[in-house]
Protein backbone atom coordinates (compact mmCIF):
# COMPACT_ATOMS: atom_id res chain seq x y z
CA UNK A 1 0.00 0.00 0.00
CA UNK A 2 1.59 3.16 -0.95
CA UNK A 3 1.84 5.87 1.89
CA UNK A 4 -0.90 8.33 1.35
CA UNK A 5 -0.26 12.38 2.72
CA UNK A 6 -3.17 14.91 2.73
CA UNK A 7 -2.15 19.03 2.34
CA UNK A 8 -4.66 22.24 2.27
CA UNK A 9 -4.10 24.97 0.30
CA UNK A 10 -6.34 28.14 0.96
CA UNK A 11 -6.56 29.85 -2.86
CA UNK A 12 -4.78 32.93 -2.29
CA UNK A 13 -5.71 36.45 -3.86
CA UNK A 14 -2.41 36.13 -5.69
CA UNK A 15 -3.50 32.22 -6.88
CA UNK A 16 -6.17 34.06 -9.06
CA UNK A 17 -6.49 35.54 -12.26
CA UNK A 18 -8.24 38.62 -13.65
CA UNK A 19 -10.82 35.80 -14.60
CA UNK A 20 -11.85 35.57 -10.94
CA UNK A 21 -10.58 32.07 -10.49
CA UNK A 22 -7.15 29.69 -9.76
CA UNK A 23 -4.49 30.95 -12.24
CA UNK A 24 -3.60 27.28 -13.81
CA UNK A 25 0.34 27.18 -13.17
CA UNK A 26 -1.04 27.65 -9.29
CA UNK A 27 -2.15 23.96 -9.14
CA UNK A 28 1.18 22.67 -10.26
CA UNK A 29 2.81 24.78 -7.61
CA UNK A 30 0.22 23.39 -4.81
CA UNK A 31 1.76 19.61 -6.60
CA UNK A 32 4.86 20.58 -5.55
CA UNK A 33 4.27 21.40 -2.27
CA UNK A 34 1.90 18.32 -1.80
CA UNK A 35 5.32 15.85 -2.93
CA UNK A 36 7.04 17.68 -0.47
CA UNK A 37 4.39 16.36 2.64
CA UNK A 38 3.87 13.32 0.86
CA UNK A 39 7.87 13.02 1.75
CA UNK A 40 8.09 14.71 5.07
CA UNK A 41 5.54 12.17 6.03
CA UNK A 42 7.20 9.32 5.03
CA UNK A 43 10.38 10.99 7.00
CA UNK A 44 12.09 11.40 3.86
CA UNK A 45 13.77 15.26 3.40
CA UNK A 46 13.54 15.66 -0.33
CA UNK A 47 16.51 18.26 -2.08
CA UNK A 48 18.37 19.15 1.19
CA UNK A 49 20.10 22.10 0.87
CA UNK A 50 21.65 22.17 4.27
CA UNK A 51 25.14 22.45 2.59
CA UNK A 52 24.21 25.34 0.82
CA UNK A 53 24.15 23.31 -2.61
CA UNK A 54 21.57 20.74 -4.00
CA UNK A 55 23.35 17.73 -4.97
CA UNK A 56 20.73 15.35 -5.23
CA UNK A 57 16.98 15.44 -5.96
CA UNK A 58 13.75 14.39 -7.31
CA UNK A 59 13.25 16.65 -10.91
CA UNK A 60 10.59 16.70 -12.64
CA UNK A 61 10.71 14.68 -16.24
CA UNK A 62 6.87 15.34 -17.19
CA UNK A 63 3.54 16.83 -15.16
CA UNK A 64 -0.39 16.84 -16.25
CA UNK A 65 -3.57 17.95 -14.60
CA UNK A 66 -6.84 18.13 -15.37
CA UNK A 67 -8.75 21.26 -14.40
CA UNK A 68 -12.21 19.43 -13.63
CA UNK A 69 -14.11 22.78 -11.90
CA UNK A 70 -13.00 26.39 -11.18
CA UNK A 71 -11.93 27.28 -7.87
CA UNK A 72 -11.73 31.14 -6.48
CA UNK A 73 -10.07 32.86 -3.74
CA UNK A 74 -11.11 31.88 -0.14
CA UNK A 75 -11.72 28.56 -1.25
CA UNK A 76 -9.65 25.38 0.83
CA UNK A 77 -8.86 22.10 -1.32
CA UNK A 78 -7.47 19.55 -0.03
CA UNK A 79 -4.75 17.64 -1.62
CA UNK A 80 -4.22 13.90 -1.54
CA UNK A 81 -0.84 12.27 -3.11
CA UNK A 82 0.74 8.99 -3.31
CA UNK A 83 3.16 7.61 -5.33
CA UNK A 84 1.22 5.75 -8.16
CA UNK A 85 4.25 4.07 -9.58
CA UNK A 86 8.29 3.39 -9.41
CA UNK A 87 10.70 2.64 -11.77
CA UNK A 88 14.38 2.37 -11.85
CA UNK A 89 15.16 5.80 -11.40
CA UNK A 90 11.75 7.31 -12.25
CA UNK A 91 8.12 7.66 -10.13
CA UNK A 92 5.04 8.60 -10.76
CA UNK A 93 2.95 11.00 -7.86
CA UNK A 94 -0.51 11.04 -8.15
CA UNK A 95 -2.45 14.19 -6.85
CA UNK A 96 -6.41 14.44 -6.52
CA UNK A 97 -7.67 17.63 -5.23
CA UNK A 98 -10.77 18.44 -3.55
CA UNK A 99 -13.58 21.23 -2.56
CA UNK A 100 -14.71 21.82 0.67
CA UNK A 101 -17.91 19.97 -0.39
CA UNK A 102 -15.78 17.03 -1.43
CA UNK A 103 -16.00 17.29 -5.15
CA UNK A 104 -12.59 16.67 -7.50
CA UNK A 105 -11.39 20.22 -8.19
CA UNK A 106 -8.45 18.85 -10.40
CA UNK A 107 -6.57 15.60 -10.67
CA UNK A 108 -3.11 15.29 -11.68
CA UNK A 109 0.24 13.49 -11.66
CA UNK A 110 4.20 14.82 -11.19
CA UNK A 111 6.99 11.78 -12.81
CA UNK A 112 9.92 12.72 -11.51
CA UNK A 113 13.68 11.13 -11.30
CA UNK A 114 15.89 10.40 -8.80
CA UNK A 115 18.71 12.51 -9.87
CA UNK A 116 22.15 14.37 -9.14
CA UNK A 117 23.76 17.17 -10.24
CA UNK A 118 27.91 18.16 -9.45
CA UNK A 119 27.76 21.65 -11.91
CA UNK A 120 25.82 23.49 -14.13
CA UNK A 121 22.15 21.72 -16.02
CA UNK A 122 23.75 19.92 -18.02
CA UNK A 123 25.23 17.87 -15.29
CA UNK A 124 21.93 16.78 -14.32
CA UNK A 125 21.63 12.64 -14.84
CA UNK A 126 19.28 10.05 -12.93
CA UNK A 127 20.34 7.46 -10.39
CA UNK A 128 18.64 5.12 -8.83
CA UNK A 129 16.41 5.81 -6.33
CA UNK A 130 17.33 4.35 -3.22
CA UNK A 131 15.60 1.61 -1.76
CA UNK A 132 14.71 2.94 1.47
CA UNK A 133 12.81 5.69 -0.42
CA UNK A 134 10.70 3.04 -2.48
CA UNK A 135 9.96 1.53 1.21
CA UNK A 136 9.36 4.18 2.85
CA UNK A 137 6.62 5.71 -0.01
CA UNK A 138 5.60 2.41 -0.48
CA UNK A 139 6.77 1.30 -3.48
CA UNK B 1 -2.79 25.59 -42.00
CA UNK B 2 -2.68 26.49 -38.21
CA UNK B 3 -0.85 29.63 -37.36
CA UNK B 4 2.33 29.66 -35.61
CA UNK B 5 3.62 31.74 -33.20
CA UNK B 6 7.10 32.31 -31.63
CA UNK B 7 7.69 33.82 -28.52
CA UNK B 8 11.06 34.11 -26.51
CA UNK B 9 11.70 34.45 -22.55
CA UNK B 10 14.66 34.68 -20.53
CA UNK B 11 15.17 32.52 -17.71
CA UNK B 12 14.90 34.71 -14.97
CA UNK B 13 16.28 34.29 -11.81
CA UNK B 14 12.89 33.84 -9.87
CA UNK B 15 12.00 31.42 -12.83
CA UNK B 16 14.20 28.99 -10.42
CA UNK B 17 14.80 26.77 -7.68
CA UNK B 18 17.27 25.84 -5.01
CA UNK B 19 18.21 23.01 -7.60
CA UNK B 20 19.55 26.00 -9.62
CA UNK B 21 17.18 24.66 -12.95
CA UNK B 22 13.88 26.17 -13.71
CA UNK B 23 10.67 25.76 -11.56
CA UNK B 24 8.68 23.27 -13.08
CA UNK B 25 5.28 25.59 -12.36
CA UNK B 26 7.41 28.06 -14.61
CA UNK B 27 6.92 26.35 -17.91
CA UNK B 28 3.41 26.35 -17.41
CA UNK B 29 3.28 30.06 -16.79
CA UNK B 30 5.28 30.39 -20.23
CA UNK B 31 3.15 28.53 -21.72
CA UNK B 32 0.53 30.64 -21.04
CA UNK B 33 2.16 33.87 -22.35
CA UNK B 34 2.93 31.87 -25.45
CA UNK B 35 -0.70 31.04 -26.25
CA UNK B 36 -1.59 35.11 -25.35
CA UNK B 37 0.75 35.84 -28.18
CA UNK B 38 -0.71 33.36 -30.33
CA UNK B 39 -3.64 35.38 -29.94
CA UNK B 40 -2.10 38.04 -30.80
CA UNK B 41 -0.68 37.22 -33.85
CA UNK B 42 -4.19 35.94 -35.13
CA UNK B 43 -5.47 39.07 -34.31
CA UNK B 44 -7.38 38.33 -31.56
CA UNK B 45 -7.95 39.71 -28.42
CA UNK B 46 -8.12 36.65 -25.77
CA UNK B 47 -9.72 37.30 -22.23
CA UNK B 48 -10.55 40.80 -22.63
CA UNK B 49 -10.68 42.79 -19.38
CA UNK B 50 -11.04 46.25 -20.67
CA UNK B 51 -14.81 46.58 -19.33
CA UNK B 52 -13.47 45.87 -15.72
CA UNK B 53 -14.68 42.41 -15.91
CA UNK B 54 -13.72 38.77 -17.26
CA UNK B 55 -16.99 37.67 -19.06
CA UNK B 56 -15.87 35.37 -21.30
CA UNK B 57 -12.24 33.39 -22.68
CA UNK B 58 -10.12 30.81 -22.56
CA UNK B 59 -10.07 28.54 -19.19
CA UNK B 60 -7.78 25.37 -18.96
CA UNK B 61 -9.21 21.89 -19.16
CA UNK B 62 -5.96 20.09 -18.81
CA UNK B 63 -2.42 20.63 -19.43
CA UNK B 64 0.61 18.40 -19.75
CA UNK B 65 4.36 19.08 -20.31
CA UNK B 66 7.61 16.96 -20.65
CA UNK B 67 10.87 18.38 -19.41
CA UNK B 68 13.96 16.82 -21.56
CA UNK B 69 16.74 18.91 -20.39
CA UNK B 70 16.90 21.47 -17.40
CA UNK B 71 17.16 24.68 -17.54
CA UNK B 72 18.90 27.70 -15.81
CA UNK B 73 18.85 31.33 -15.00
CA UNK B 74 19.95 33.71 -17.72
CA UNK B 75 19.24 30.75 -20.84
CA UNK B 76 16.57 31.82 -23.34
CA UNK B 77 14.15 29.71 -24.58
CA UNK B 78 12.44 29.79 -27.83
CA UNK B 79 8.25 28.68 -28.09
CA UNK B 80 6.72 27.78 -31.23
CA UNK B 81 2.74 27.30 -30.48
CA UNK B 82 0.11 26.17 -32.34
CA UNK B 83 -3.48 24.89 -32.12
CA UNK B 84 -3.30 21.05 -32.66
CA UNK B 85 -6.32 20.69 -32.16
CA UNK B 86 -9.88 22.07 -32.29
CA UNK B 87 -13.53 20.67 -31.03
CA UNK B 88 -16.69 22.09 -30.19
CA UNK B 89 -15.88 23.90 -27.57
CA UNK B 90 -12.76 23.04 -26.71
CA UNK B 91 -9.57 22.94 -28.35
CA UNK B 92 -5.71 22.01 -27.66
CA UNK B 93 -2.27 24.31 -28.54
CA UNK B 94 1.09 22.55 -28.62
CA UNK B 95 3.89 24.41 -27.47
CA UNK B 96 7.66 23.50 -27.81
CA UNK B 97 10.50 25.02 -26.07
CA UNK B 98 14.07 25.36 -27.17
CA UNK B 99 17.49 26.59 -26.02
CA UNK B 100 20.02 28.32 -28.10
CA UNK B 101 21.02 25.50 -29.33
CA UNK B 102 18.00 24.50 -31.20
CA UNK B 103 17.33 21.19 -28.86
CA UNK B 104 14.19 20.81 -27.44
CA UNK B 105 14.17 21.93 -23.98
CA UNK B 106 10.16 21.31 -23.17
CA UNK B 107 7.11 20.03 -24.76
CA UNK B 108 3.75 20.28 -23.86
CA UNK B 109 0.19 21.05 -24.35
CA UNK B 110 -3.05 23.22 -23.12
CA UNK B 111 -6.51 22.15 -23.42
CA UNK B 112 -8.44 24.75 -23.28
CA UNK B 113 -12.65 25.89 -23.49
CA UNK B 114 -14.05 28.90 -24.79
CA UNK B 115 -16.22 29.74 -21.63
CA UNK B 116 -18.76 32.50 -20.37
CA UNK B 117 -18.87 33.15 -16.43
CA UNK B 118 -21.84 35.74 -15.36
CA UNK B 119 -20.97 35.03 -11.78
CA UNK B 120 -18.50 33.29 -9.43
CA UNK B 121 -16.86 30.36 -10.04
CA UNK B 122 -19.65 27.99 -10.59
CA UNK B 123 -21.16 29.69 -13.08
CA UNK B 124 -18.21 29.12 -15.49
CA UNK B 125 -19.31 27.12 -18.43
CA UNK B 126 -18.45 26.20 -21.95
CA UNK B 127 -19.74 27.71 -25.27
CA UNK B 128 -18.82 26.83 -28.75
CA UNK B 129 -16.18 28.98 -30.20
CA UNK B 130 -16.69 31.22 -32.43
CA UNK B 131 -16.10 30.74 -36.19
CA UNK B 132 -13.47 33.48 -36.18
CA UNK B 133 -11.27 32.08 -33.69
CA UNK B 134 -11.10 28.61 -35.82
CA UNK B 135 -10.25 31.11 -38.79
CA UNK B 136 -7.86 32.95 -37.65
CA UNK B 137 -6.04 30.38 -36.45
CA UNK B 138 -6.44 27.71 -38.83
CA UNK B 139 -8.54 25.05 -37.45
CA UNK C 1 -5.82 48.62 20.86
CA UNK C 2 -5.35 47.43 17.07
CA UNK C 3 -6.35 43.41 15.92
CA UNK C 4 -3.57 41.93 15.33
CA UNK C 5 -3.98 38.36 13.39
CA UNK C 6 -1.09 35.63 13.33
CA UNK C 7 -0.64 33.93 10.25
CA UNK C 8 1.94 30.76 9.57
CA UNK C 9 3.71 29.71 6.53
CA UNK C 10 6.40 27.10 5.33
CA UNK C 11 9.09 28.02 3.30
CA UNK C 12 8.21 26.43 0.39
CA UNK C 13 10.74 24.71 -2.48
CA UNK C 14 9.41 27.34 -5.06
CA UNK C 15 9.56 30.45 -3.13
CA UNK C 16 13.43 30.14 -3.18
CA UNK C 17 15.52 30.65 -5.53
CA UNK C 18 19.41 29.32 -7.17
CA UNK C 19 20.77 30.87 -4.14
CA UNK C 20 18.86 28.46 -1.64
CA UNK C 21 17.15 31.51 0.10
CA UNK C 22 13.84 32.69 -0.22
CA UNK C 23 13.20 34.70 -3.39
CA UNK C 24 12.38 38.33 -1.64
CA UNK C 25 8.99 38.81 -3.84
CA UNK C 26 7.82 36.17 -1.66
CA UNK C 27 7.84 37.92 0.74
CA UNK C 28 5.26 40.45 -0.17
CA UNK C 29 3.08 37.60 -1.60
CA UNK C 30 3.50 36.53 2.13
CA UNK C 31 2.36 40.30 3.60
CA UNK C 32 -0.56 40.08 1.26
CA UNK C 33 -2.00 36.75 2.58
CA UNK C 34 -1.35 38.30 6.06
CA UNK C 35 -3.52 41.26 5.31
CA UNK C 36 -6.35 38.95 4.29
CA UNK C 37 -5.91 36.38 7.19
CA UNK C 38 -6.13 40.27 9.60
CA UNK C 39 -9.15 41.04 7.12
CA UNK C 40 -10.50 37.57 8.04
CA UNK C 41 -10.02 37.93 11.63
CA UNK C 42 -11.87 41.07 11.82
CA UNK C 43 -15.08 39.33 10.10
CA UNK C 44 -14.53 41.12 7.12
CA UNK C 45 -14.58 39.72 3.47
CA UNK C 46 -11.94 41.88 1.46
CA UNK C 47 -11.99 41.96 -2.26
CA UNK C 48 -15.16 39.95 -2.64
CA UNK C 49 -15.14 38.15 -6.04
CA UNK C 50 -18.84 36.16 -5.64
CA UNK C 51 -20.43 38.37 -8.10
CA UNK C 52 -17.71 37.30 -10.64
CA UNK C 53 -16.59 41.29 -10.67
CA UNK C 54 -14.22 42.84 -8.34
CA UNK C 55 -15.98 46.20 -7.76
CA UNK C 56 -14.27 47.30 -4.38
CA UNK C 57 -11.48 46.43 -2.34
CA UNK C 58 -7.59 47.73 -0.93
CA UNK C 59 -4.79 47.57 -3.62
CA UNK C 60 -1.57 48.84 -2.84
CA UNK C 61 -0.31 52.27 -2.74
CA UNK C 62 3.36 51.14 -1.47
CA UNK C 63 4.92 48.38 -0.25
CA UNK C 64 8.39 48.01 1.57
CA UNK C 65 10.10 45.29 3.79
CA UNK C 66 13.43 45.23 5.25
CA UNK C 67 15.09 41.58 5.21
CA UNK C 68 17.29 40.80 8.77
CA UNK C 69 17.86 37.53 8.04
CA UNK C 70 17.94 34.72 5.07
CA UNK C 71 15.29 31.90 5.50
CA UNK C 72 15.59 28.68 3.13
CA UNK C 73 13.51 25.93 2.04
CA UNK C 74 11.01 24.14 4.88
CA UNK C 75 11.64 26.97 7.70
CA UNK C 76 7.76 28.04 8.83
CA UNK C 77 7.82 31.84 10.02
CA UNK C 78 5.00 33.16 11.38
CA UNK C 79 3.74 36.80 10.75
CA UNK C 80 1.98 39.11 12.85
CA UNK C 81 0.05 41.31 11.23
CA UNK C 82 -1.59 44.80 12.41
CA UNK C 83 -3.38 47.95 10.92
CA UNK C 84 -0.61 50.61 12.55
CA UNK C 85 -2.29 53.88 10.96
CA UNK C 86 -5.55 54.85 9.45
CA UNK C 87 -5.92 57.75 7.10
CA UNK C 88 -8.91 58.70 5.45
CA UNK C 89 -8.93 56.67 2.38
CA UNK C 90 -5.71 54.95 3.16
CA UNK C 91 -4.13 52.65 5.63
CA UNK C 92 -1.22 50.92 7.03
CA UNK C 93 -0.38 47.70 7.43
CA UNK C 94 2.22 46.47 9.20
CA UNK C 95 3.69 42.47 9.29
CA UNK C 96 6.02 40.89 11.48
CA UNK C 97 7.96 37.86 10.21
CA UNK C 98 9.75 35.58 13.15
CA UNK C 99 11.54 32.33 12.31
CA UNK C 100 11.08 29.41 14.65
CA UNK C 101 13.69 30.74 16.92
CA UNK C 102 11.63 33.56 17.16
CA UNK C 103 14.13 35.92 15.73
CA UNK C 104 12.90 38.57 13.05
CA UNK C 105 13.64 37.27 9.39
CA UNK C 106 11.40 40.39 8.07
CA UNK C 107 8.96 43.37 8.87
CA UNK C 108 7.34 45.72 6.73
CA UNK C 109 4.16 47.50 5.61
CA UNK C 110 1.94 47.36 3.02
CA UNK C 111 -0.02 51.00 2.20
CA UNK C 112 -3.74 49.82 0.47
CA UNK C 113 -6.27 52.67 0.09
CA UNK C 114 -10.48 51.75 -0.19
CA UNK C 115 -11.13 52.08 -3.76
CA UNK C 116 -13.50 51.33 -6.37
CA UNK C 117 -13.44 50.14 -9.79
CA UNK C 118 -15.82 50.50 -12.12
CA UNK C 119 -14.10 49.87 -15.63
CA UNK C 120 -10.43 49.31 -16.78
CA UNK C 121 -7.49 49.93 -14.50
CA UNK C 122 -7.60 53.82 -15.49
CA UNK C 123 -11.10 53.56 -13.15
CA UNK C 124 -9.76 52.95 -10.05
CA UNK C 125 -10.38 55.49 -7.61
CA UNK C 126 -9.78 55.49 -3.81
CA UNK C 127 -12.90 55.98 -1.61
CA UNK C 128 -13.58 56.69 2.32
CA UNK C 129 -12.38 53.65 4.30
CA UNK C 130 -16.28 52.69 5.67
CA UNK C 131 -16.33 53.38 9.43
CA UNK C 132 -17.18 49.47 10.21
CA UNK C 133 -13.83 48.81 8.81
CA UNK C 134 -12.12 50.70 11.26
CA UNK C 135 -13.77 49.91 13.93
CA UNK C 136 -13.25 46.23 13.19
CA UNK C 137 -9.74 46.58 12.93
CA UNK C 138 -9.28 48.47 15.91
CA UNK C 139 -8.53 52.04 13.55
CA UNK D 1 27.20 59.18 -13.98
CA UNK D 2 25.44 55.54 -13.07
CA UNK D 3 25.05 53.50 -15.57
CA UNK D 4 21.41 53.02 -16.55
CA UNK D 5 19.51 50.20 -18.31
CA UNK D 6 16.03 49.85 -19.75
CA UNK D 7 13.81 46.73 -19.56
CA UNK D 8 10.74 45.93 -21.02
CA UNK D 9 8.15 43.63 -19.88
CA UNK D 10 4.83 42.87 -21.12
CA UNK D 11 1.92 42.81 -18.16
CA UNK D 12 0.81 39.17 -18.23
CA UNK D 13 -2.27 37.36 -17.68
CA UNK D 14 -0.54 35.41 -14.68
CA UNK D 15 0.78 39.21 -13.41
CA UNK D 16 -2.54 39.94 -12.65
CA UNK D 17 -5.15 39.36 -9.92
CA UNK D 18 -9.03 38.85 -9.58
CA UNK D 19 -8.99 42.80 -9.65
CA UNK D 20 -7.78 42.96 -12.50
CA UNK D 21 -4.50 45.08 -12.38
CA UNK D 22 -0.93 43.62 -11.38
CA UNK D 23 -0.81 41.55 -8.28
CA UNK D 24 1.68 44.12 -6.55
CA UNK D 25 4.30 41.42 -5.45
CA UNK D 26 4.76 41.29 -9.56
CA UNK D 27 6.71 44.63 -9.55
CA UNK D 28 9.40 42.99 -7.03
CA UNK D 29 10.15 40.70 -9.71
CA UNK D 30 10.72 42.86 -12.73
CA UNK D 31 12.87 44.93 -10.10
CA UNK D 32 14.66 41.69 -9.75
CA UNK D 33 14.68 41.05 -13.32
CA UNK D 34 15.46 44.59 -13.94
CA UNK D 35 18.65 44.73 -11.93
CA UNK D 36 19.92 41.40 -13.52
CA UNK D 37 19.41 43.51 -16.93
CA UNK D 38 21.76 46.33 -15.15
CA UNK D 39 24.39 44.00 -14.26
CA UNK D 40 24.52 42.72 -18.10
CA UNK D 41 24.69 45.96 -19.38
CA UNK D 42 27.70 46.69 -17.00
CA UNK D 43 28.85 43.52 -18.30
CA UNK D 44 29.02 42.21 -15.18
CA UNK D 45 27.63 38.41 -14.70
CA UNK D 46 25.98 38.52 -11.34
CA UNK D 47 24.71 35.75 -8.94
CA UNK D 48 26.76 33.28 -11.02
CA UNK D 49 25.48 29.85 -11.01
CA UNK D 50 27.47 28.01 -13.72
CA UNK D 51 29.44 25.95 -11.02
CA UNK D 52 26.10 24.10 -9.93
CA UNK D 53 26.23 26.36 -6.53
CA UNK D 54 25.79 30.05 -5.78
CA UNK D 55 28.28 30.97 -3.47
CA UNK D 56 28.59 34.94 -3.96
CA UNK D 57 25.75 37.22 -5.21
CA UNK D 58 23.46 40.17 -3.79
CA UNK D 59 20.39 39.19 -2.04
CA UNK D 60 18.31 42.12 -0.31
CA UNK D 61 18.06 43.44 2.56
CA UNK D 62 15.60 45.99 1.70
CA UNK D 63 13.01 47.18 -1.06
CA UNK D 64 10.05 49.33 -1.71
CA UNK D 65 7.97 50.40 -4.54
CA UNK D 66 5.14 53.08 -4.68
CA UNK D 67 2.37 52.56 -7.34
CA UNK D 68 1.09 55.70 -9.26
CA UNK D 69 -1.45 54.04 -11.07
CA UNK D 70 -2.80 50.78 -11.84
CA UNK D 71 -1.80 48.70 -14.76
CA UNK D 72 -4.26 45.89 -16.56
CA UNK D 73 -2.87 42.43 -18.80
CA UNK D 74 -1.38 43.32 -22.03
CA UNK D 75 0.14 46.95 -20.96
CA UNK D 76 3.73 46.96 -21.39
CA UNK D 77 5.88 48.92 -19.08
CA UNK D 78 9.12 49.93 -19.14
CA UNK D 79 11.63 50.07 -16.02
CA UNK D 80 14.62 52.33 -16.24
CA UNK D 81 17.30 50.87 -13.10
CA UNK D 82 20.67 52.54 -12.19
CA UNK D 83 22.25 52.57 -8.62
CA UNK D 84 21.72 55.30 -6.90
CA UNK D 85 23.70 54.93 -3.75
CA UNK D 86 27.43 52.50 -2.99
CA UNK D 87 28.19 51.69 0.31
CA UNK D 88 30.65 49.15 1.42
CA UNK D 89 28.72 46.60 1.02
CA UNK D 90 25.37 47.90 0.18
CA UNK D 91 24.06 49.01 -2.34
CA UNK D 92 20.76 50.88 -3.62
CA UNK D 93 18.91 50.40 -7.25
CA UNK D 94 16.31 53.04 -8.31
CA UNK D 95 13.46 51.49 -10.78
CA UNK D 96 11.07 53.57 -12.57
CA UNK D 97 7.95 51.71 -14.02
CA UNK D 98 6.45 53.93 -16.96
CA UNK D 99 3.86 52.62 -18.89
CA UNK D 100 2.82 53.56 -22.48
CA UNK D 101 1.80 57.33 -22.47
CA UNK D 102 5.49 57.56 -20.41
CA UNK D 103 3.46 58.36 -17.42
CA UNK D 104 4.97 56.84 -14.29
CA UNK D 105 3.61 53.15 -13.52
CA UNK D 106 5.57 52.67 -10.35
CA UNK D 107 9.02 53.48 -8.74
CA UNK D 108 10.98 51.97 -6.03
CA UNK D 109 14.59 50.86 -5.11
CA UNK D 110 15.91 47.50 -4.21
CA UNK D 111 18.90 47.85 -1.47
CA UNK D 112 21.61 44.78 -1.85
CA UNK D 113 24.36 43.75 -0.20
CA UNK D 114 27.60 42.06 -1.73
CA UNK D 115 27.43 38.78 0.04
CA UNK D 116 29.05 35.04 0.07
CA UNK D 117 27.79 31.62 1.30
CA UNK D 118 29.30 29.02 1.87
CA UNK D 119 26.97 26.55 3.69
CA UNK D 120 23.00 26.88 4.67
CA UNK D 121 20.92 30.10 5.05
CA UNK D 122 22.85 30.80 8.22
CA UNK D 123 26.18 31.41 6.80
CA UNK D 124 25.00 33.95 4.31
CA UNK D 125 27.35 37.29 5.28
CA UNK D 126 28.34 40.63 3.61
CA UNK D 127 31.59 41.14 1.92
CA UNK D 128 33.15 43.89 0.03
CA UNK D 129 31.43 45.41 -3.41
CA UNK D 130 34.58 44.53 -5.41
CA UNK D 131 36.18 47.89 -7.43
CA UNK D 132 35.33 46.83 -10.63
CA UNK D 133 31.99 46.21 -9.91
CA UNK D 134 31.68 50.13 -8.73
CA UNK D 135 33.52 51.13 -11.33
CA UNK D 136 31.33 49.63 -13.73
CA UNK D 137 28.05 50.80 -12.51
CA UNK D 138 29.20 54.14 -11.99
CA UNK D 139 29.46 54.80 -8.72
Amino acid sequence: MPLNSRHEVTVEWGDCDPAGIVYYPSYFRWCDQATYRLFLAAGLRRDDVSSGQWKEGTPLVAAECSFRRASQHGEKLVIDSHVSKFGGSSFTIRHVFRDAAGVIAAEGTETRIWAEKRGDARSLKSIAIPDEVKRRLGG
